[in-house]
């Protein structure tokens, strides 16, 4: 018995062959899915962009409408509602490429999640836009519902960047993410203090929600700059920071207003003038992003594809070459797929001839080197975002757990950071593990 | 134009909940299709726990016949062959479990490279069996040899605990794989140690060798010590833990032994029985776990699949209701689903009827909860391989930039954490980050 086994061992080798090209091919055609998916999400992400903009534009009409009793903004407000459903319709139909079949991992489940909450959000404006046509709501509770539909609109935005698979479109969506969301706190910041002129009265907590908005701005932009490609960096300089001095000028004179106790009403129009163009120039700056987050999509999914019609080649070289019988080509027995390999920071995916001579076994090395680089430079681009999760997880904690607002609990930890030279998202970090401590006292 | 638009409101808001709960029911569908998808995989584990210890036997006896110069093992290697091609066709089989095409993430790309690996290792027995028949390679390739193939199986368990989708299952997944990793540890102690009592000799590097290997298999033991239940715990004092004290004569034996330069090849026999028993009682704890893992799979989906059938009720409920007029239950305005909730540790996915007055929106924030709550908790459960990562990786650059065997480099590793009495892992991350500083000096 155990000689006739011994007779053939070929035949053990032989069939099995086919198992290895096939999960390798298997896992070349996963990054490629994950990529086209990522072409999808590319396109909502876009419209998400057009919708925020157009919402923060209805936004701003609606509170001036309020602010001012009815009696100003009424055509803009109508003209903003109408590009704001043109907007959505856009949305709704861009949605049509997240593929709701084909995902099945955890990432796709917190996507759809989110996406569930924004359509809730858009599918109460209806009721919203009639409360404010009959003055019903205050200024502030407008400020507060529009800021929560957008925030859960950008939700999905970091959702799409915490579940890329591939890094260098995770970094690019990174950018895109703070972008946004350094955006609607510009944009917050418009609407606080249009209501402010416009009413002719600063008071303590709008210095308070400022500041507060000022300060998440900054840290926004700066993962923004941490993000983002040159290109994308220099039409920052040239558009949006070129608005920064007249911002400076406008904030100076509101902070000081505080202290008077009194606001300048004639400088609403000028301080939403002055907001405006600086949003817009970011707005223009996400339209740049979108653009060539599109053009790296396509670019990986080309790149992917020739990758995958390379290994089929190449494949079938080898498969050609085993049959005519020169079997020492195929296996390299010096080095194993283990969990120890160091990765390469830099790995091609060219398709040359003189790749003919590789074995199978390099050709799945080869990828176990490409997965391990690219889970390791996600990692860093999730790193941001990871951090970000942090601070409003303490913030939740603290709003919770010491009934704080949100302005206080972010002042607690800023006042901590400063205090001790440490950065927000550590302290952020160090208060969550003491939640049992705030936990207990309360 | 206005006027026509306020007057139908309601237009707007109608079709469009469909959306809300068509993503709210999508993103519970992906958690049942992850837990389906980890059923498959717990399968494939323990067909890999089998032909792990099929090949280890196969290995152990391989070892004394060409230790022994053929003389000894023949029929028990033949016998070990024969079930570990038993146990390779049911691992091949159960590749069928893992469906190969409705996959799209990174985790399944990394997956299936593994797999390729493993399958390619596989593919080279043959050759090597034929080899070792023929008495050519020295007992140390051997070790090494068989080492790989089987670290390329380990690789597709700790790969299947690093992409799981349910922190539980996650955390029964890490503690499998170091049970695994720390019982072929054990594995090559059984070897070395058989081979060195055989050949009546034990050298410096068979020392060095010897507490490489017992220091791995207590890194490992911990991990899973941190990771098993209860019930895994009691069998591993009753079962394992009982064999320690034999086993450390014997090693205690082995390393003075390589005090006196001569070992006693009588014990060699006595150090095979008492190693091979504290090795099959890890392999009873392994089969253990792997009947507790598959049970928590099918409690999760079991759990998963009425949580979604109770979602479609109260989702039809709400739907009839709307219809009925009674539109002031179905939304709740005072919360949103933005990034800034606070995650409850605990969820239940209970179906009550109470919850009839829930609305669609608190069904998707319960949802986008217990996804955070989730997530947290997979962290959790993969900080533990993230840190074994991270020692594999220093190790091998260690190796390549200083020309060091693995074992130097381990050894280097551990001197500077117990000399600055750190812990191993974050020795590995500060070496890691000094990168720059060993290839430019090397």
């Amino acid at each position: 018995m155990n000689q006739s086994r011994r007779d053939t061992p070929s035949n053990v080798a032989t069939p099995a062959s086919a198992g290895v090209a096939e999960y390798l091919l298997a896992s070349k055609r996963c990054d490629l899915l994950g990529l086209e998916l990522l072409l999808g999400t590319g396109q909502l992400v876009a419209a998400i962009s057009n919708l925020v903009h157009a919402l923060q534009l209805e936004r701003g009409a609606s509170n001036m409408y309020l602010g001012s009793g009815g009696q100003r903004c009424a055509e803009v407000r109508q003209t903003q509602i109408d590009k704001a459903r043109v907007a959505e319709q856009v949305f709704r139909a861009s949605l049509a490429g997240v593929d709701i079949e084909s995902h099945c991992n955890a990432g796709a489940s917190r996507l759809f999640n989110r996406i569930a909450g924004a359509l809730h959000g858009l599918d109460e404006l209806g009721q919203v836009r009639i409360d404010i046509d009959q003055l019903k709501p205050q200024p502030s509770s407008i400020i507060d519902g529009y800021g929560q539909l957008i925030q859960s609109l950008l939700a999905i935005v970091f959702e799409t960047a915490d579940s890329a698979s591939d890094p260098d479109i995770s970094r690019s969506l990174v950018a895109m993410f703070h972008l946004m969301q350094g955006k609607e706190f510009a944009g917050q910041e418009r609407a606080v203090g249009s209501a402010g002129f416009a009413q002719g009265n600063f008071d303590q907590q709008f210095s308070r929600r400022l500041r507060h908005l000022i300060d998440n701005q900054e840290r926004c932009f700066q993962i923004f700059f941490d993000f983002a490609e040159s290109e994308a960096l220099a039409q920052w300089q040239q558009t949006v920071s070129v608005h920064q001095v007249e911002l400076e000028r406008f904030r100076r004179i509101a902070f000081a207003a505080v202290a008077d106790g009194v606001a300048d009403r004639d400088l609403s129009d000028a301080w939403f003038a002055c907001t405006s163009k600086r949003i817009n120039a970011m707005k223009a700056l996400e339209d740049t992003l979108e653009l060539s987050l599109t053009a790296l999509c396509q670019c990986k999914i080309k790149a992917a594809r020739s990758d995958l019609t390379c290994h089929k080649v190449q494949i079938d070289q080898l498969a050609k070459a085993r049959d005519t019988g020169a079997m020492a080509v195929f296996f390299s027995r010096d080095s194993v797929a283990g969990l120890n390999e160091s990765a390469p920071h830099t790995y091609d995916t060219g398709c040359t001839g003189t790749q003919l001579g590789r074995s199978l076994f390099e050709l799945v090395q080869s990828q176990a080197l490409k997965l391990q680089a690219m889970s390791e430079e996600l990692q860093q681009a999730r790193a941001a975002l990871e951090e970000r999760k942090c601070v409003e997880k303490a913030k939740g904690m603290l709003m919770r757990c010491r009934d704080l607002s949100e302005d206080e609990a972010y002042r607690f930890l800023r006042k901590v950071a400063m205090a001790q030279n440490r950065r927000l998202a550590d302290v952020a970090k160090d208060t969550l593990a003491m939640e049992d401590l705030f936990t207990a006292k309360s």
